[in-house]
């Protein structure tokens, strides 16, 4: 009799993924997913820079390299930080990862075991839950209202938890509520975090995805003690489909992320960070960033003008600044995981929004993606979607 | 005080990798990694697929996929195993991984609670024990001879352990030792394993490399109860730096898996899957894979003629058919790790022995690696090693 481990109780496959692959049916539209826009992929640009690393260094692309990654690739994350996030960072503080996604699960393995407690905002990303779980922790969602994690509840869990190991956030147009924090809750946030001394992961793969107001500037920015770990990806910015993130910490830490990275997957792939190297060598990734937020921004104002002309009263959302979702959130007797399959029938996709609270709960909410879609699905699906609730309310 | 999990005790830097640092520099003489040999490389058809790719499917390529990766791939894969290894097996029961590696890493993840007992072959892949360390186990080492695994012992260990979640076996060419088991001990093998009822990790990357005598069944070409996972991978048989390898499992087993890379990753690189079906498209990977072999084989002879021309009495190493290891082992009273840093000053790398051993010992032993080095720097550095084996004897 095979027995499996403790840990595959808690894993369950992601309903994200498992939406995918029913709204990846071309009918079907979608607002399930976290997908960029595929028609605004620099794929020219793309195919031009793989020529170029197979001619230049075709030998270097195909063999192993270090778990760290490239020294460019790691140099131009440096350089990026600091010119978009404020962060003042070095090459050496940088560890390429397989998407953001892998620094997620390292994160917990570096810092938790069995038992130990993870803070993070209430909701919060399922795809982070779901690699936290693989560690068994106890979750501890903190409250939060439309400027982000709520201060004083923080202070109250710290001061009571002995065992928080790592607080989890994403300050930055939150992945599903599309909030973002204000500037005076980050200060307090560290001076809290400060106090306790507690390791914290900023998740921020849409920080650079602003089409409204003016940035913020990371907590990493803010770190006087060495204690945020920074995630970034390209996935985002520039393309998924390489699978290139990266974590910026104290070497201290970093190190312990490494020894990670070598036991996972010895190193991210090094054909893809060459050839982004190359991208970004050969072209201007920040006019690309420019012009799919002058997308994203469109269709998120499309989506909001819809919804106000078509949702019934008594539905509320979130009116994003930037990033790719916003959430909506129903009367509190309505469950939309019950709804997803009526509006499924209808071939169009979201996700209930209690897949994003790890304690439960909350099935009253669903998040919705406006940056995969074109204009008239966006119409369309929101006005489909706006019939159901009606059709249950 | 940032404090990390207890798993973070266990896992330092490979040596290997490590190792691979200083033997990047150009002058050493590195018989340290498992480097396939670079100027082989297909770059010329790999930029083709790469163009092919980005004509025809840019942005599919360029986007998130599943999970379980292209069902083209898996099909290949499916394929490729039949013809090569003898096994009859369905795409649906391919998993696309980041490398073997990655399958190694879930294979603990799966199967392994903190405590629980991983039988391997005495000595293993270094690079599988620093994985398998992330889930905290004891490993219970099973004595080996020049056949694989003694299963006398292995029996005599399972009839005395009831913690024994996995067992962990590279039947063909065998990293540290070149070693391939013998077709009684395969079938005896999964005799016992179908008594025991217990999951065997098939990790196979070397098996394709053959230079000499006849191919053995793989492990899950025999395997009637569906407990055996086999690892595969494209780094040996065409290139290490697109990070592609996978699992091949019964569905139940697999479903795991699945739910593991979901956590850990999310998925491999979709332009590196597309870019590989795309090369076997348009190229014959069984004729690259016969070049090598060739290669391989020469520059094998060469050294082990190298070592019976210049290793004094008292030393002695394997002769292996295939993959790309010799096992080295000193007189007893003789220490590999302590040899490492004089061969080192004369610019010449091996890994020793002792790192392959989870639970210590066996220090007069060091690992070869014949296929990333041109026959001129073989000789040389095999002379420089044995120099400093005789000034140390």
């Amino acid at each position: 009799m095979i027995r499996f481990s403790s840990r595959m109780d808690l894993l369950k496959g992601s309903e994200i993924r498992e939406l995918l692959k029913l709204a990846g049916d071309p009918k079907v539209i979608s607002f399930a997913g976290g997908l960029p826009a595929r028609e605004f992929f620099p794929v020219e640009g793309m195919k031009n820079a793989a020529v170029a690393v197979m001619e230049e260094s075709g030998a270097d692309a195909m063999q192993y390299s270090s778990t760290e990654g490239f020294p460019a690739l790691r140099q131009k994350i440096a350089d990026r930080m600091k010119a978009k996030n404020g962060i003042t960072t070095t090459a050496n503080n940088i560890l390429i990862t397989a998407g953001s996604q892998q620094g997620l699960d390292f994160s917990s393995r570096v810092f938790v075991n069995k038992g130990d407690v993870i803070l993070l905002e209430s909701p919060s990303y399922l795809g982070a839950i779901n690699a936290f779980k693989a560690c068994e922790p106890r979750f501890i969602e903190v409250p939060t209202d439309e400027t982000g994690m709520i201060m004083e509840e923080l202070e109250k869990i710290l001061a009571a938890e002995k065992d928080v190991k790592m607080i989890y956030v994403i300050p930055d147009f939150q992945n599903p509520t599309g909030r973002t924090w204000g500037l005076e809750k980050r200060h307090k946030f560290m001076e809290i975090v400060n106090k306790y001394e507690i390791p914290v992961v900023e998740d921020n793969p849409y920080g650079e995805l602003r089409f409204k107001g003016e940035s913020m500037p990371a907590l990493k920015s803010l770190d006087t003690k060495g204690l945020v770990i920074f995630l970034g990806t390209f996935s985002k910015i520039l393309a998924p489909g390489y699978r290139l993130g990266w974590v910026c910490a104290e070497q201290a830490i970093l190190e312990k992320y490494n020894f990670m990275e070598q036991a996972a997957s010895l190193q991210s792939s090094s054909v893809s960070q060459l050839e982004l190297i190359k991208f970004m060598d050969m072209y201007n990734l920040d006019e690309h960033v420019e012009k799919i937020c002058k997308v994203y921004g469109k269709r998120c104002e499309l989506m909001m003008k819809t919804m106000e002309e078509n949702f019934p009263e008594g539905v509320s959302w979130v009116y994003p600044d930037g990033g790719l979702f916003t959430w909506v959130t129903l009367p509190e007797h309505m469950n939309a995981r019950d709804l997803a399959p009526k509006c499924l029938e209808k071939d169009v996709a979201y996700v209930p929004g209690g897949s994003f609270f790890p304690n439960g709960g909350h099935e009253n909410t669903f998040r919705m993606n406006y940056s995969g879609m074109p204009d008239d699905r966006i119409v369309e699906g929101v006005k489909r979607i706006a019939q159901v609730i009606k059709d249950n309310m």
